[in-house]
C-alpha cells in the first residue's frame, strides 16, 4: 500500500525518542531503544538481543513491549545473525542439558508438524535398538497438528512428565526416553511461544526457527535430523519456504556445532492412514511389527538412515536406512518400543494386542456416494487435519484435553480406485451429534478423477551445511 | 537492512493464520485477522478499526495485542480514511460533549507542545473576552513540553478537575473554562496514549493526530484553532513534518464539521523569557496586564485573530487581531482572567500583584563567563526544557509532582548583546544540590558569536482545508 502519512523523516524522531525515554542516559540498553532500532529497520547486536530475551524471561520487559518487538521483527525482518542470537539467548534462558557422560553421540529428530505424522514412534525404537541413543522431547498437537506426547499419552498409562534425573536414568538405560518439554528447558521460549500465538507474529522463519532449535539444541543433542513438512497439511506450504526453514535450521544446529541435516517432505496427503493418537499409534506398531505401511516406512527408513549416520554407527545414510530394516525384521525394533513404554509406566498390552484397546472412540463409516468412479485424485491433508481435532483428537486451545481414542482413519488414498458405496474412511468420536458434519467434512477432503494420478513424491529435497554435506 | 529471512510468500502464509485462528468462522471481526491484515500492510475496514478500539477499550483485546497493531501500523502506516476512523473510533469510546444549546459558535486552540508555551494563559480570556466562548480542555506537562494545567495549578487555589456539569455552567456564565480531561472524555486515547509510550509508538502521525482531534472534538467545539510547534523543542523537528501534522489535523476538524485552522510556529528556541509554570502565569500576567512581551503576544494576537474569525466576531483574522489587542489595552482580558481564576477557585492576589507569589522557589542567576562578547545566536529549546524539568518545573513520568515556583528565566535570548559576567537567566529551584549541574546546563543551551543574528521568524506557515482557506 501507499504510505502517505508515514514520517518524512525518521531520524529526527529518532532523537525525540531519545529525549523521551529520560532513562537513555543511566542505562546502555533499554526496550525504548531496541525497540526503535527493530521499528526503523536497523540490525540488533548480539547484545542487545541477549538483553531482551533475559529481560523478558525476567519480567522486566512486560508482554505489551515484547509483542511489539515481535510484530517490529516480523515486519522488517531478522538476519541470519541476528537470528543465531536470537536463538542461543532463548537456549540459555534455561539449563541446557549436558549428556556427555553418557557414551554414544545422541541424536534425535524434529518434525515441523503435519497431519498423521506418527514417524518419531516407530523411528525413535529404531535408531535406539541400532545402538544410538535418541533423547528426544516432544511437544503437544496444537491446531490441525498432531503432537507426539498426546500420541504417547494414548497408551494406558505411558508418563512423558520425567524429571531431568529420570530423563538421564532412562536415556542411560534403555538409549531412548520420550517425554515433554520441562520448565527448565528454554523458559523464554515457552513464554515467547505464547505471545506469537494471539499476536499474529507466528508464520515467521526467524521465530520458528529458533523456536524449534533452542528446545532441541537444550536436550543434550550431538547431532540432529529435521524433517521440515511441506505442503496444504503443513506450517510451510511452499517448497521455497520449506526450504527457506530448513536451511535456517540446518545452519543454527552447524553453529552450535551439531552436525544437523534436514529432508522437506511432502505434506499435501496426511502422512500414512490413521490420524488421531491411538490410531496413528496403533499404525505404528504395524509398522515395527513388520508391516510395511507405505509412506510412514518409508520416511522413517530414510531418517533412520540420516540418525544411525549421524549417530556414528552406519558409514552412509543408505547403509543406515539397511540397519533399521534389519531391527525391524529381526523384532528387535519393537522390543525396543515395549521397553520403553514399560520402562515410562505405559502398559504394553494393548501394543501386543492392538484389539485390546480400551478407550477406542465409537466407529462410523464414510462411503463414497452411489456415483463415485475413478481414482482418488487428493485427500486435503489440512481438512482431515481440522476435522480429526473436531473428532476429539486435538485441541484448539492449550488447554483442551484429547480424547485419546478418537480419529480419523483413511482406507482410501490418493491412486485408490473407488467404487459408489465403497467405505472410504473412518471416523472414531464421541461426538455423536456430529457424527453428519464430520463425515461431510471428511468426504469434502477428498477429490475423485477418472484417471489414476502419478504418485506424488513423498521426499522433496535433502538440506544439509557444510558439516553433513 | 536487506530481508533475506523474510518469508517468501505472505499469501500462503496468511491461509496458515487462518486455519491456527479457530475462531475465524465464528466472528467476523477479531484481533489475529486484524493484526495480520496490518502486519501485511493491508487498510483496514472502518468496521475493523471501530472493532478494534472498542474491543481494547472493554479489555477484550489485550495490552500485548494492541501494542503489536500498534508497531505493524507504524511501520506499514495508516491512511488518511483509517486515521479519521481512528479518531471517530477514539472520540466515541466516550462522552462527546454537545454545548449547542450554549449561545454563540464554541472555538478553542490547541498547541502540540513546547519549552515556555504559555499562550493559552493570555489567549483564552482575550478570546473569551470578545465574546467567543472557549471550551478549553488541556493536559499536563510529560518530559520537556509543559502543560497548560501545571501553569494554571500554581495559581494558589486553582481547580482544573471540574466534573461535566460544571464545566457547561462555567462556559455559560464566563464564557470560558479551562479544565483538565476528565475520564468520560476519550477513554479509549487515555489507554493508547499510555501504551504508546512504553512501546515506542509515539512519533507516528496519525497516531498523534488521532489523539489530539479524539480529545478536542470531544469538548463539544465548533471551530479549532492549531499551534503546531516545529523545532528543536517541539514533537516535529522539521517544517515539512509539522507540516504534514498540520494538515493531518486540519483535514480530521474538517472531515468532523468543524473548521480549522493551523500555524505551523518556530519552537527552536523557548516562547518568551520564563519556563516553569508560575513563572509563565506571571509572564502571561504582564501580557494580560498590556506589556508587549515579545514572541509571546506576537503568537497570541495572531491565534487570537483567527479563533475570533472562526467564532464569528471579526470579519478576517487581522480584524480579529485588532479585537484582541483591544481588549488587552482596555483591561477586559485581564479583567476575564481573574474572574476565572476566581470562578474556579483560584486565589487572585497573585495575580494582581505577582510578587506576593508565596511559592517562587530560591533563585540562582547565572553570568557569562569573562571572556563572553558579542551576541547570542541561539539559545536552545530542549536543553532549557529538560533543564526547567530537572529544577522541579517539570516530570520525568506521569506520577511525578511539579514544583509551581521551580523553572528558568531567560534575561537574554537570541540577538541579545552579551558582556562577560552579565546576568544570562535566572534559575528557580529548591533542587540546592543541583544548582551547579543545572547552570552548567543552562549555559550549554547558549550559542555566543560575533554578529547580531537575523531574527528567526516566529510564524512559519498557515495551513488551512477546504473550508477554513
Amino acid at each position: 500500500m501507499a504510505r502517505p502519512w508515514r514520517l518524512l523523516s525518521i531520524r529526527s524522531f529518532k532523537q525525540f525518542t531519545l529525549t523521551t525515554n529520560l532513562n537513555f542516559f543511566s542505562m546502555n540498553l533499554n526496550i525504548i531503544d531496541i525497540l526503535t532500532a527493530k521499528r526503523d529497520g536497523d540490525a540488533l547486536s548480539d547484545e542487545a538481543i541477549r538483553w531482551l530475551v533475559a529481560a523478558y524471561t525476567s519480567g522486566d520487559v512486560t508482554d505489551y513491549q515484547m509483542s511489539a518487538f515481535l510484530m517490529a521483527a516480523f515486519i522488517r525482518g531478522m538476519s541470519e545473525a541476528e537470528t543465531q542470537t536470537l536463538t542461543r539467548a532463548m537456549l540459555y534462558s534455561g539449563e541446557v542439558l549436558d549428556l556427555s557422560d553418557l557414551p554414544g553421540i545422541k541424536v534425535d529428530k524434529h518434525s515441523t508438524g503435519g497431519v498423521g505424522d506418527k514417524i518419531s514412534l516407530p523411528l525413535a525404537p529404531i535408531v535406539a535398538a541400532c545402538g544410538v541413543p535418541v533423547p528426544m522431547i516432544s511437544g503437544r498437537g496444537l491446531g490441525h497438528s498432531g503432537g507426539t506426547l498426546d500420541k504417547l499419552e494414548s497408551i494406558p498409562g505411558f508418563n512423558v512428565n520425567l524429571s531431568i534425573s529420570e530423563y538421564r536414568w532412562q536415556l542411560q538405560q534403555n538409549g531412548l526416553v520420550l517425554i515433554g518439554q520441562t520448565p527448565e528447558i528454554a523458559p523464554a521460549d515457552r513464554k515467547l511461544y505464547a505471545l506469537r500465538d494471539v499476536t499474529a507474529t507466528v508464520p515467521f522463519i526467524p521465530f520458528i526457527a529458533s523456536s524449534i532449535m533452542s528446545k532441541k539444541l537444550a536436550e543434550g543433542i550431538d547431532a540432529l535430523v529435521l524433517d521440515v513438512k511441506c505442503g496444504r497439511g503443513a506450517f510451510m506450504q511452499t517448497e521455497p519456504e520449506a526450504k527457506k526453514l530448513a536451511q535456517t535450521l540446518v545452519e543454527i544446529g552447524e553453529a552450535f556445532g551439531k552436525p544437523t541435516v534436514g529432508w522437506i517432505t511432502n505434506m499435501n496427503v496426511p502422512l500414512g492412514r490413521a490420524v488421531g493418537n491411538w490410531l496413528e499409534v496403533e499404525e505404528s506398531v504395524r509398522c515395527l511389527k513388520g508391516e510395511n505401511v507405505p509412506e510412514v516406512m518409508e520416511l522413517t527408513y530414510v531418517l533412520a538412515g540420516e540418525m544411525l549416520c549421524l549417530g556414528g554407527v552406519a558409514e552412509t545414510p543408505e547403509a543406515g536406512c539397511e540397519m533399521a530394516q534389519e531391527v525391524v525384521a529381526n523384532g528387535k525394533a519393537f522390543d525396543k518400543f515395549l521397553k520403553i513404554v514399560q520402562a515410562q509406566g505405559g502398559d504394553p498390552r494393548a501394543l501386543e494386542d492392538t484389539n485390546a484397546y480400551p478407550n477406542l472412540a465409537p466407529a462410523y463409516d464414510i462411503y463414497a456416494s452411489d456415483t463415485a468412479m475413478g481414482y482418488v485424485q487428493e485427500v486435503d491433508a489440512l481438512t482431515i487435519g481440522k476435522t480429526a481435532v473436531l473428532t476429539g483428537a486435538g485441541r484448539m486451545k492449550k488447554e483442551d484435553p484429547v480424547d485419546p481414542g478418537a480419529g480419523i482413519y483413511l482406507h482410501c488414498k490418493p491412486g485408490s480406485e473407488v467404487h459408489p458405496g465403497m467405505r472410504l474412511a473412518t471416523l472414531y468420536t464421541h461426538k455423536t451429534d456430529d457424527v453428519p458434519t464430520l463425515q461431510h467434512a471428511v468426504i469434502s477432503a477428498y477429490r475423485f478423477g477418472e484417471e489414476r494420478p502419478a504418485p506424488a513424491p513423498l521426499l522433496i529435497q535433502r538440506v544439509t551445511g557444510k558439516q553433513s554435506g
